[in-house]
């Protein structure tokens, strides 16, 4: 398809460049021009030859065009337990409600529970899932059947999945459609065995890879790998040389200096989950000394059963209020800088590196913003809008790869949303025993 | 208008009342039944006489009635500087951007302005408003225009209004319309003399009325207070009677015990306002110490210049996540009762006494929820997915005093928005001068 997007706000995210009125065309799933009307007119002059017929022209209304969000940390199939496992003790949430449903769920399940989380992520203005869970076929064959873009990384750990199928993942996911691609990692260190990760360090090492976990989330998971390997867990995965082509973390809450240090040296990602960590009070990250140290950060929902909301408006206004609170101090974090964290650095982090701007030759993973909203009234300031008083009702389409998969409410995911629902009512019966 | 709302999931937020499948009715500006079909039934077999014809029968389809949010601090013409002033420390926020440009504003420019803050509240699900700010009868001809509900107090102080002003506000704007009620209070202890305190008090005895103001927002507010008089805010107050008949505080961040002690014999609410404080770096209010004490509390956005969204979704998230953190305990302030403060209680510290829950008699204040968004999906326990994934893009109806006044993302208060953010605009120009 060829779409002309006309009279719009124009946030394409590359650095220095402000917000202009213009016009953004996608050809096929790419961007074809982003810039000015007047660049418009130019580019047409100088390409006669490339005059194209559109399929669609769509007028924004002055409403903003930009890069879709990406979320950077998520268990999509994870909605079966929203709101079902709430207001407990982290431990009492994990060791009680979590793991004994996960243990009657089947990759079928898994794939019908995703596609809750993906119509969530496209009301939110969300273009990209990092993702975590049990059955990483399925769930990717569910974020393509939606054509939704998906990052995977495994969970590997001592009690399900191994080392021989996170390779099998690797090789077999990567490359195997347009939506999905797998990147190396485990659960966490507190299940993972010494001798699972060092096999976990010669696959980075055969395919020269970046390596991804859950890491020092609450203090206590930190405490206890000071127990047993007296290092932090950075420390003992970057002993192991997990580290040596980079990767991330998801979580990071509890970091000393010396970690820091550590995600520097290793061009570590810090991928931050507000929400999760403020409703399971696994404690407030240090992202001001992250952006002091030049540690990227991207922002991640985690899971519906720990944040409960998918929704990347929220989590935005809660890295920089948090931040504020930590240090006591209302001028910490600047809204440009989380707009970044939500946008460009989750996608690049992701290995997504042609959806960070909104610019030619960039995937054409973008969203409209409703302007005419009373929360966004008067126009002061768009970037600060969308981070302090920004909403998933001001997200009127939620463009992946070319296609307009979200649109004033409706959906087009190749299914009714009511029959995933319906789906999902069965499977919670099934396993809830209700 | 006589409507019939059927097939709805109905929360009337009476104590140990669970969701139910029925109808709701109302006539004219009240709730004239709710209740279960079967109830229904029997209702119209015993009250053969009142058999009603409806002027509009809605299929809810399964969605959620339920008592509108109360959002019990804010000043709605603060609009003007959304987005104008982030990101700085709160005293520059104050004296540097806030007060310069409130010196510029007419009585005129804040009745357009509060619009749009009713327009936000509207598609936030809020019926009702505990507004402060600086010319009280032009804010009540804002609300009462748009047909809002309104209860105001003055934000007396040494520069700006006066205690023989606050007495004229209270005689003339209580029964003044239907929309507006007025209750005694002054904008803070920081920004008034002792002279002017007592001379409140003798109001407040005079019509044996109760008391609010700013309290304990921040810390250095209480220290300075602890300086002049030797005295928290609290204790000062009590000290000149002023809360001899009730009342309460918005923001009470930095309470100490004897605070709370005092708190508890007088009966104060405390309206606590998470996103400003996040925002503004106050710190967190110590909600999990006043419902121990069985100080009741109620839920603010405060003003869209320190939130900056009035949004009773984040705020409610905010309520039991920051609490959750402060006291690092996952279980802390369960989700029922933040949906009690978000309603019932919001509706008892405005005097809203009719507005508390959806049962015969009480005040048609009641909007409705969208089941069938990915978030509130699959349905485990609705009240937590109001509390923890809830959104703005869940409401789908808003209606006061009988009125329907939002829905399905139009508005029905006498003016287009489009219009309103028009003369927002031209009010920006002049003041700011751009």
């Amino acid at each position: 398809m060829r779409y002309r997007f006309f009279n719009a706000r124009v946030l394409t995210m590359e650095p220095g460049r402000d917000i202009f009125n213009g016009e953004v065309w996608v050809v096929s799933d790419r961007i074809k021009f982003s810039g000015t009307e007047e660049e418009a007119s130019t580019y047409c002059e100088s390409h006669p030859d490339e005059m194209l017929v559109w399929d669609e022209e769509i007028d924004c209304k002055g409403n903003l065009l930009m890069p879709g969000f990406k979320n950077a940390h998520t268990h999509s199939a994870m909605t079966l337990m929203r709101s079902s496992a709430d207001d407990l003790p982290l431990s009492d949430w994990l060791n009680k409600q979590i793991f004994p449903i996960e243990a009657k769920m089947t990759a079928e399940d898994i794939y019908e529970l995703s596609k809750i989380s993906i119509l969530e992520y496209l009301t939110s203005g969300i273009t990209a899932a990092f993702e975590m869970y049990l059955t990483p076929f399925s769930v990717a064959d569910a974020f393509r059947d939606c054509g939704f873009r998906c990052v995977q990384t495994s969970c590997v750990n001592n009690f399900s999945q191994s080392v021989e199928l996170l390779e099998k993942y690797y090789k077999e996911l990567n490359g195997r459609d347009e939506f999905n691609s797998f990147i190396l990692g485990v659960h966490a260190e507190y299940t993972c065995s010494k001798e699972l990760l060092e096999k976990c360090a010669e696959l980075v090492h055969k395919y020269k890879a970046p390596f991804w976990a859950h890491i020092q989330e609450t203090e206590s998971e930190t405490k206890e790998c000071m127990d047993r390997y007296g290092m932090t867990p950075i420390e003992f995965f970057d002993s192991l040389g997990l580290f040596d082509y980079g990767g991330g973390g998801y979580h990071l809450v509890w970091t000393s200096d010396k970690d820091r240090e550590i995600m520097k040296k290793r061009g570590l990602y810090a991928v931050t989950n507000p929400g999760s960590n403020t409703k399971l009070a696994s404690g407030i990250a240090p992202i001001k000394e992250y952006l002091e140290c030049g540690i990227p950060v991207a922002i991640g929902t985690d899971g519906p059963a720990s944040n409960n909301c998918l929704d990347m408006f929220r989590e935005m206004f809660l890295v920089t209020g948090l931040a504020k609170l930590k240090n006591m101090d209302a001028s910490c974090i600047d809204a440009a800088e989380v707009l970044k964290m939500a946008t460009v650095n989750g996608a690049r982090c992701m290995g997504l590196n042609d959806a960070d701007y909104l610019t030619e030759g960039k995937l054409a993973d973008m969203i409209m913003i409703d302007m005419s909203q009373p929360n966004m009234q008067p126009i002061n300031n768009i970037v600060k809008n969308l981070v302090y008083s920004g909403s998933k009702s001001n997200v009127l389409m939620t463009m992946i790869g070319g296609v307009i998969r979200y649109q004033n409410g409706k959906f087009n995911i190749g299914e009714e949303p009511l029959e995933i629902y319906e789906k999902a009512e069965k499977i919670k019966k099934r396993i809830y025993g209700l």
